[in-house]
């Protein structure tokens, strides 16, 4: 226990000092500690601990705890240990009280998951979208497991290399709210809000952008991918466009936001939020919070091909089938589709490899399906094998498709229908939406200032110890 | 009068369209025009037309006729013909009667001038503060010869490059502020206000950054100067400040300022300025306004060198004398001040040049000195000539530079220290002034946004549109 004693030691040495109410020196003695380990504590303990008589020190101490975090590297879930082996050693020195409090909700709000994910708001959205995020996103709403949930459309984001056509995403913002909607995103759980509508996302960028190097930014795979696809060359990059990943940080961060569902293509760019939060949290005071992505289930789920069996299902490409489509579209696109280009005769064997319509049927298929539809086969692998084998058309798998597909299309097309009758109504949710996001935001940012210590006209202490300096001059 | 008639046309056809309220087939028609140019017609004839029972067209003519504006490459000074010329084929057509309005002193007033000028709050402001643009402003203040002025303390453009010390700024903000007020700024006649309390500049910077290329602002010599002289490696320089010419466009623009009293050197970052305004007017509407740089009366006043003789007066090289220091500490720096190194013995002859004293009193030192101070003198080349001949000792040009420093730097300190006397009402007074600031700052983006078309929420003729489109689907 030789270590354990050594941070007990510090944390008493913390609570005399808070007594005397001098949090800079608190601050300053803490931050000469030296890296230790404390991982030989059990794992998943919930206690918290309070001052008995000092109520004060409890923030202060949670305070250290986030320093001795960063010195001990210890994780988020190790945090209530440290609390509890703190408060043991408070209770041995008897300047304090153990209590197991109800507190396990606050604190399981405070360290909660909050879930944050968005789309630009530049066409209306695929299938390509559904299995890639907006599915997901519908069922983490309904598994209730999160504080807080944030769908937005970041027409911010999508300006910066659509300057030009501020029309194009003014037009798509009520297709991507009514496809939210008809998905199944609730506005009374999850809140749906539009980024430019939130000008703290731009304050919160300026200062973010203080804290990264330019040639960190264009070191990111992610920025040099999208560069490429866009087709921007070197001289014609827009500025906000390089800075994206900055003003993403700011999207994540400002809502604190612990969980972000996206695409693997999307972890460097995580990578650059996570470095900025440590930098800020480093340089300022613990505010932000480090965000993890949370990958698609499968591979499948992680690249759509278009109906033309190319590599990404696209707007431009002409290859989408959108979440909007009619039943007839849905027919006309999956009639067409590309399938197998050795697959001429009925009885020449088939590849389901590269083949679109098996692509289609494996990110959207399930065994129900084949029991409501086509009962000749028990599952997917059945119709593979004999696609495979030969004697199959492809005619066949498109009409199994087609229904499979509309058998979740159809309810959406309901919904859509039924949201499209009163439009008024949906800027009303987007707008709700949007003022409770900026609430948070503004929060957030009112802690970002306070930390960067800024908020000069609240900031009463600061206008005393002016006046005494130079009254004492 | 061929080309005339055509415009004419143009805005007859334009009013018709006016009475269908047809704005976007109006727009989509002017787009088709092929530039012209109408330079032929008298300057300076200040009428402006309203249309008589139809209110609205008249703003809708003058829209139009920003959109001529750029097709035919005319001026703002053009601006009032073109409405003329119209109102009259207006007039021809019995569409509209020609009113002699008293509008004239509205025009003047958008049209007026505002100034525009700020200090990265790092430090007390020096002598080369006050000769390079403090005294300047002063004098601009009170001439009175502007709409609004605007002075502000840079401090977001000071994190740009200071993100690890926001402290120093904090701690620099009311120095600047006591500096200001002393030095003559008078928060009744011009409005100071802190950078970071209004966020809307931050909203701005985000558009205006789409505006831009990456290479645009990498090519920017005042850029190259200032990541050379902070010493900033190719891999360091942080994103914040290699965007600060954006930040500053958005600083400037915010305000619409049409003049901004700067150095020679701030002429490439105005030019980028000037650019940002084209092309936020060209893509989105006449909003932002284009400004113009006021530069320094005369060379010495452009770049005061420190008491070290060194090129520049900066808190780093120690060689600064401040608007705040006292007589004694101006005495002993005036005392051991940079001479000419070859004026060894008294009858040696003397050189001026790159003599900081000498530089100093070019700068400061008028005929009347020589008679209050030192009437062996008529003015400044007689004392040059003496020095020039040998004969004249250091020591004697430095006494009387100390006087003539100190005849202007004695009231200064008088009043600051007045104002250290009470310096929560300093905070009060920037307070007030950013509040102010805010409210102009404000109506811009609010124009902003209007012009980007994302005021979704308040823009109603959207909302009736989308409903409309999907009521007829």
């Amino acid at each position: 226990m030789h270590r354990g004693i050594r941070i007990g030691r510090v944390v008493h040495r913390g609570l005399v000092i808070a007594k005397e109410h001098n949090h800079a020196i608190a601050h300053e003695f803490l931050q000469l500690l030296t890296p230790f380990d404390i991982s030989f504590f059990a794992e998943h303990v919930l206690f918290l601990f309070l001052l008995a008589n000092l109520a004060q020190s409890y923030i202060i101490i949670i305070k250290w705890a986030n320093v001795l975090r960063k010195k001990c590297i210890i994780t988020q879930k190790e945090m209530p240990l440290l609390c509890i082996f703190s408060s043991f050693v408070l209770l041995s020195h008897k300047k304090c009280v153990l209590l197991q409090p109800n507190l396990n909700s606050k604190t399981k709000k405070d360290m909660g998951k909050v879930i944050l994910t968005g789309d630009r708001p530049t066409g209306k959205l695929h299938l390509g979208h559904y299995v890639g995020s907006l599915r997901r996103r519908v069922q983490l709403q309904n598994a209730g497991d999160y504080d807080r949930m944030f769908v937005f459309m970041a027409d911010v984001q999508a300006l910066t290399d659509n300057a030009d056509n501020p029309e194009k995403i003014r037009q798509n913002i009520i297709e991507v709210a009514l496809d939210y909607l008809a998905a199944g995103l609730d506005p009374e759980k999850c809140v749906l809000f539009i980024q430019s509508q939130i000008p703290e996302l731009a304050e919160l960028t300026t200062y973010l952008m203080n804290l990264v190097s330019v040639s960190r930014v264009q070191r990111n795979p992610t920025v040099k991918t999208e560069v490429k696809m866009r087709g921007f060359e070197g001289e014609s990059i827009p500025l906000g466009f390089f800075c994206y990943p900055v003003s993403q940080a700011a999207d994540i961060t400002l809502f604190k936001a612990t969980t972000v569902p996206a695409g693997e293509d999307q972890e460097p760019m995580l990578e650059v939020t996570r470095e900025l939060v440590r930098r800020f949290n480093q340089v300022y005071a613990e505010v932000l919070v480090e965000p993890n992505i949370l990958l698609p289930e499968n591979l499948t789920a992680r690249r759509l091909p278009g109906t033309d069996g190319k590599e990404k299902m696209s707007k431009s490409l002409g290859n989408c089938i959108y979440l909007s489509d009619t039943a007839d579209d849905v027919w006309q696109k999956v009639r067409s589709m590309y399938t197998d280009p050795e697959h001429i005769n009925l009885n020449d064997p088939g590849h389901v490899e590269g083949n679109a319509v098996f692509t289609y049927l494996d990110a959207f298929s399930c065994d129900e399906d084949f029991a409501a539809f086509w009962p000749e086969y028990q599952n997917l692998d059945e119709l593979k094998d004999h696609y495979r084998r030969g004697g199959l058309g492809d005619m066949k798998c498109k009409k199994f498709l087609n229904q499979v597909l509309n058998k979740f299309l159809e309810p959406m097309r309901a919904r859509r229908a039924e949201f499209e009758k009163d439009i008024p109504e949906i800027y009303n949710i987007l707008k709700k939406g949007t003022e409770q996001a900026r609430e948070v935001g503004a929060q957030t940012m009112d802690e970002v200032r306070k930390a960067m210590r800024i908020d000069y006209f609240n900031d009463t202490e600061l206008i005393r110890q002016q006046a005494e300096r130079f009254a004492n001059k």
